[in-house]
């Protein structure tokens, strides 16, 4: 097959769920309304109409259709997981003071941060009462938990990002704090709202787990060496910006005295100059910190698609392993 | 009886529900803790060790008790209230860029707004996990609804803040939002959670709202005209932040030419000289603005002692009357 009849695995996946997806998109754009305050939907649209990929909201879906669900309630809660989602990224954007997502200026500087983190509370807040129409307390717990292992991991990050004690079990707690612990809870309560069995619960946790986290890495990786007109970044961001993510964290295992200098003067204390991100991508390479890290992110790739294992075999199964190639095939 | 043996409502309240509140602490303390992230506990004792009244969930342990209640869920909803209302402060914080707190250093400034943001974020999970635990979706809608009104009367405030166009009924609306869903959701799911009769649900709802607004308008009216040793603010900082409160509204309505040009350049426009604040207080002693504010306050208090009425007599109605006389007594 040529690339023109096979499109990108979360194009399928889109594909096929098309019907529900609509059905996702006319409610979130539904509650997200606000009978008083309307500069709460025009912030909401701003990102959300923005062409996010919708990934989370189909795993939801995807997970529900595999465990043979009938009903509606797996609508509301791909709806709810996007609405964490984007409160999420309100509130990223005002921590990380970024100016760019999704190719287009952030909420923070198109508004100002305090519209940014309020709108972010009505999300979460919206999000809470929709999950609460589904009536499953189980499903409740999984996702307030998710969101309170966010908050968790990105806090971490905060004293985690520029100290250079950071090793790969704290970067691994933060990963799945921000990001794997959506992925996770997006897949099971699609399991959970299916009445499922425990196995195929627990098999879809550890599908979402394990995906987020290779898509993370991959994620970190890209920054030092994805094609910036595709990501829509800069090579070096997380550098400039003192982030440690895993193919420095490797490296700094590995230094030596003069290298252990060089990360703590431009890590630790963010005392940069211009030819400093080349320093740094010469010592990665030398260590070849982003094969490891490459090889990382293929081994949590291949837990992801293991974990579906006890999963009904059918197309969706066959979709989701894609999914899983498909996060790190980005990667040289 | 003299004021020594005649001490404050909310400290006969407390001194009532001494043991339940000790209760609702320890479980404060417990539910703060982060396994991974230990400045989380930090931002949050900072604030809640601090020495806020712990208002709201007082009322939700006394709705509780007034409606017979013998189980101990309302000490789980006691804390999830002041969760919530600890989440809200953080980020109420940030947007107003305070720098004290309680008499102290806000959170933002002794760390960082991220810390801040996030820090409320997973206060706000972990209140509706703790939520979760009590399986009345009841309680849940009530209390996710809170919080959607809570941020939504912020956004609100927001736009309405610094325009004059905003009038009584704006304003009544951030009110009701920011400050008065939070004490009627504390109230109303104390009846609840005890099974309480439909008629005994709704007067604490009309309680808690009248209570909240009350409380509110004499807060701002406090603003103009508090002893600064006792209320720790200087008198006039929402004039100098240009927020639009109750007595600058009636001003305005009652507004020559000369004096809308001069709420014109000194709230929507912000330029302000020294000796401006001298004259906002003369235009509004001259419309007698902070009298009809009064007024109101003293309406909303008698609303609020008024809708307990259905409710079973006893020491801890009389309690709550004598709290809602108690937040406009401090009024002159």
């Amino acid at each position: 097959m040529d690339i023109a009849t096979n499109p990108k695995p979360q194009d399928r996946l889109a594909e096929l769920l098309a019907d529900e997806m609509a059905a996702v998109n006319a409610l979130i754009r539904e509650r997200m309304v606000s009978e008083h305050a309307p500069r709460i939907p025009e912030v909401t649209a701003h990102l959300i109409e923005a062409g996010g990929k919708r990934l989370r909201p189909m795993l939801t879906l995807a997970a529900a259709r595999i465990c043979g669900y009938e009903g509606s309630d797996h609508v509301k809660l791909a709806a709810t997981v996007e609405f964490i989602h984007t409160a999420t990224l309100l509130h990223d954007d005002v921590v990380d003071e970024s100016e760019q997502r999704r190719g287009r200026p952030t909420a923070n500087l198109l508004w100002d941060n305090s519209s940014s983190v309020l709108v972010g509370d009505y999300l979460l807040a919206r999000a809470f009462l929709m999950m609460v129409e589904t009536e499953s307390l189980r499903v409740l717990s999984i996702l307030a938990g998710a969101s309170a292992t966010i908050s968790e991991g990105e806090v971490l990050q905060l004293s985690a990002a520029s100290n250079l004690a950071t090793d790969e079990s704290v970067y691994l707690k933060v990963v799945r704090g921000k990001t794997a612990a959506l992925f996770s809870a997006a897949t099971q309560v699609g399991g959970v709202i299916s009445g499922a069995d425990e196995s195929h619960i627990q098999a879809l946790f550890d599908y979402g787990d394990a995906l987020g986290i290779a898509f993370q890495i991959a994620d970190d990786l890209l920054d030092y060496q994805g094609d910036s007109s595709a990501t829509g970044k800069n090579i070096g961001d997380d550098f400039r910006e003192r982030k440690l993510t895993l193919p420095v964290i490797k490296a700094v295992a590995l230094a030596d005295a003069d290298e252990r200098a060089f990360w703590q003067r431009t890590i630790e204390k963010g005392h940069q100059k211009p030819e400093d991100l080349d320093t740094a991508l010469e010592i990665m390479t030398r260590h070849d910190t982003f094969e490891a890290t490459r090889q990382d992110a293929l081994s949590w790739a291949d837990k992801a698609r293991q974990a579906l294992a006890p999963l009904p075999k059918g197309e969706l199964r066959d979709l989701l392993a894609d999914l899983a190639d498909f996060v790190v095939a980005r990667l040289n």
